[in-house]
C-alpha cells in the first residue's frame, strides 16, 4: 500500500493532532470547473459515473487545480436503486427520474439484492482506478446516500417539494416502509465495505432529506438504519462521515450513531453542537457555499472566522455545508483553499 | 366593539390560562378547500388579494368548514414590494415573479415609502370586512413577510433555490442590503399597525427564508430588524407571533425578539426549545403538515401526541408547520381539529 502523503484529513477524522485544518469541498469535482466541463461535454452524467476512467479524471481535477486535502469518488447515490433493478433517467435541469417508482409491496419484492463486486463493479474500479492514480497524495473519500434519502427518491420517483408519496408510506404503511429501507441498509453496508475494500480511505454516508422529517420520525425512519449501516460496514480504521442535512434537534442521540465524524450544515452553531455532543464525534465544518459569491477578502474573513470557530472545537475540518455552486468561479475556491492551508496553523498549536 | 366568543388563541398567545388546545392550520384558506377552489375559478389569486369581498369570503370558509380557532385574513407577503411599486407577476406553477429585480441603489431609489391606508388599502377593508363578518366568531390574524424573507423575492425575482443574487448581495454590498431591509422594516410597522387598526387581534411575522442564513447572518439580516418592527408596531394588547421557518440554532436569543409567540416548524423538538427559551414566549407548535396525508387514525395519534407535549409546554397551540397541502382531504383536517378540540382538554387542567 502506499503510504498517505498528505493524511491530515484522516487524522481530523480520528480526532488526532493536527497541524493545521484540512479542507475539501462537497462536489468539488463539480461543473464549477472549466476541466470538468470539457469531460462532461463528452458523456453524460451516468455515463461519467460508469466509466472509471472519466469518473477517476474529474475526481482528481480539484486536487490539482484547487489544491483540497481529500478527493472524494464521482459517482451518484442512485446507483444503488438502480443495481437493485430500477431504471433511472437523469433529465437535464430536472433532476434523476425514476419512472416506475417503488408504492407497493409487489414493487419491492422486484428489487433484487445486490452484489456490489458485480452488480456496481464499474463503482469499484473507479475507486481502485483513482487510488492508483492518486497515488497518496490524499486520502480518498467514498460514500452513500442514506436509506431514507434512497427510499424518497424511489417513492417519489424522483425529486420532490412536498415528499408526499413517502410520507403517505410512512404513515399509513409503516411496515412497506421499513422492509425497503433494511434491504437497502444491507444493500449500502456491503457496498461501503466493497469500496473500502477497493481503496476508499474514509465512507460518507448523505442523509440528504432526514431534515424534512420530525424527530420521532427521523429516529425511526432513519437513524436507526445509519446505526445498522455503520455497524456493518467491514473496516479497519477508515473513518465514517454521517451527514444528516438539515437535522437539527437531539443531535447527541444523531452523534451516537457510530460514525467518526459528524457532518453540519451552514445554519448550524458549532460551538452549541459542540456543548451538545460532547467530544464523541468529530465534526465537520460548514460554510455556506455561497460564501463563495463573495469577493475574495469576503471569503478570507469568513474562512478565519471558521477556522477560530475550529480551534475551539478542537479537531473540526472545512468543508462547504450543501455542495460548491455551478457559477462559481474556481479562483474563489483555490483563494478558499490557499487561505485556510496558510492561515489555520495558528489554531492548531 | 364585538366581544369575542372564543379568544382561546389569544389567551394561549398570552400564556393565560385555557381549557383546551386552540388549533388553527397554516393555509387553512387554500386550494384543498372545493369551496376555495370555486371562488379561485372565478378570479385569479391576486385579484383574490384585492377583492376585499373574495378575500373575506375564503378567509371566512375554514371557520365554519374545518371548525378552526383563528381566521387568519387571505392575502399575500409579496403585496408590499408591489405597493412599493415592483411589478408583481403570479405565474401558475412556477410562483411569483418580479420581472425587475432591485439588485443596485438606483433600484432602491425608485422603491416608495408606502402609506397603507392609501397604497394596501385593500388589505385593509379586506380585514375589516371579515372582522365584521366574523362577529367574534374567533379572533383575526393579519400578517406580514420579514424583511428578509421579502427581500429574498425581491433580489432573485422570484423563489430561488440557491439564493444565489441575494446572498452576493449581503456579502458583496451589505450596505445596500441594510438599506432595503430598513425601507422594508418602516413599511412592515406600518402595515401591520394598519391591519392591527383595521381589526387584526394578532399579527405573525413569516421569515419563511431566514433558514437558509447562518446564524451570525440571520442575526444581521434578519433578526435586528424583527425586533425593530415589533418595537414599532403600534399595538394595544394584540399579540405578535414570530415564525422564523428552518432556524433551529440560538432560538434564545430570536425568543429574545420582542415577540409574544415562537412559532416552530415540525423538524423542531418542541422540549427542547421549550428548555431553552424558558418561559418568555408561547410556543406555537408544529404538526408535520404530511401528518394529513395519513388515514384518521395516525392523525389522531399524532395529534395526541402533540397535544401531550403542549401541556409539558404549558401553553401552546396547534398548527401545521409549513401549510396545509392543496391535495389534502378536508375531512381530515377537520378530523384534526375535531380530534384536538375533543382531546386536549385532559392537558390543561
Amino acid at each position: 500500500m502506499t503510504q498517505l502523503k498528505n493524511d491530515l484529513f484522516l487524522r481530523a477524522c480520528r480526532k488526532e493532532k493536527i497541524e493545521r485544518t484540512p479542507i475539501w469541498i462537497m462536489r468539488q469535482a463539480g461543473r464549477y470547473l472549466p476541466e470538468y466541463r470539457a469531460v462532461r461535454e463528452k458523456a453524460d452524467f451516468l455515463k461519467m459515473c460508469k466509466t472509471p476512467e472519466l469518473a477517476a479524471e474529474v475526481t482528481l481535477q480539484p486536487i490539482d487545480i484547487i489544491g483540497v486535502d481529500a478527493a472524494i469518488i464521482f459517482s451518484d447515490i442512485l446507483v444503488i436503486p438502480e443495481a437493485m433493478g430500477m431504471h433511472l433517467e437523469m433529465h437535464e435541469g430536472k433532476g434523476p427520474v425514476f419512472p416506475s417508482p417503488i408504492r407497493t409491496e409487489a414493487d419491492l419484492n422486484s428489487l433484487k439484492n445486490i452484489d456490489p463486486t458485480s452488480d456496481l463493479k464499474y463503482v469499484l474500479d473507479a475507486v481502485s482506478l483513482t487510488k492508483k492514480e492518486l497515488d497518496g497524495k490524499v486520502p480518498l473519500i467514498g460514500f452513500s446516500g442514506s436509506p431514507w434519502t434512497l427510499l424518497t427518491y424511489m417513492v417519489e420517483g424522483g425529486g420532490s417539494k412536498n415528499f408526499s408519496n413517502v410520507k403517505k408510506m410512512i404513515y399509513n404503511n409503516p411496515k412497506l416502509a421499513h422492509s425497503i429501507l433494511e434491504k437497502l441498509s444491507d444493500a449500502i453496508s456491503v457496498y461501503l465495505s466493497a469500496k473500502i475494500e477497493a481503496g476508499a480511505n474514509a465512507v460518507q454516508i448523505f442523509d440528504t432529506w432526514g431534515g424534512i422529517l420530525s424527530q420521532e420520525d427521523f429516529e425511526e425512519f432513519s437513524l436507526q438504519y445509519i446505526e445498522r449501516i455503520i455497524s456493518n460496514i467491514k473496516r479497519e480504521n477508515e473513518p465514517v462521515i454521517f451527514f444528516p442535512k438539515g437535522v437539527h434537534s437531539n443531535l447527541d442521540k444523531v452523534a451516537n450513531c457510530g460514525a467518526d465524524v459528524l457532518g453540519l450544515d451552514w445554519t448550524m452553531d458549532l460551538g452549541k453542537v459542540r456543548e451538545l455532543v460532547g467530544d464523541k464525534v468529530a465534526l465537520q465544518g460548514n460554510m455556506d457555499p455561497t460564501v463563495l459569491y463573495g469577493d475574495v477578502e469576503v471569503i478570507k474573513d469568513r474562512a478565519l472566522k471558521q477556522c477560530n470557530h475550529m480551534e475551539m472545537e478542537v479537531v473540526i475540518f472545512l468543508i462547504l455545508g450543501h455542495g460548491i455552486l455551478p457559477d462559481i468561479k474556481p479562483a474563489h475556491a483555490k483563494a478558499l483553499v490557499d487561505f485556510v492551508k496558510e492561515n489555520s496553523q495558528q489554531f492548531h498549536l
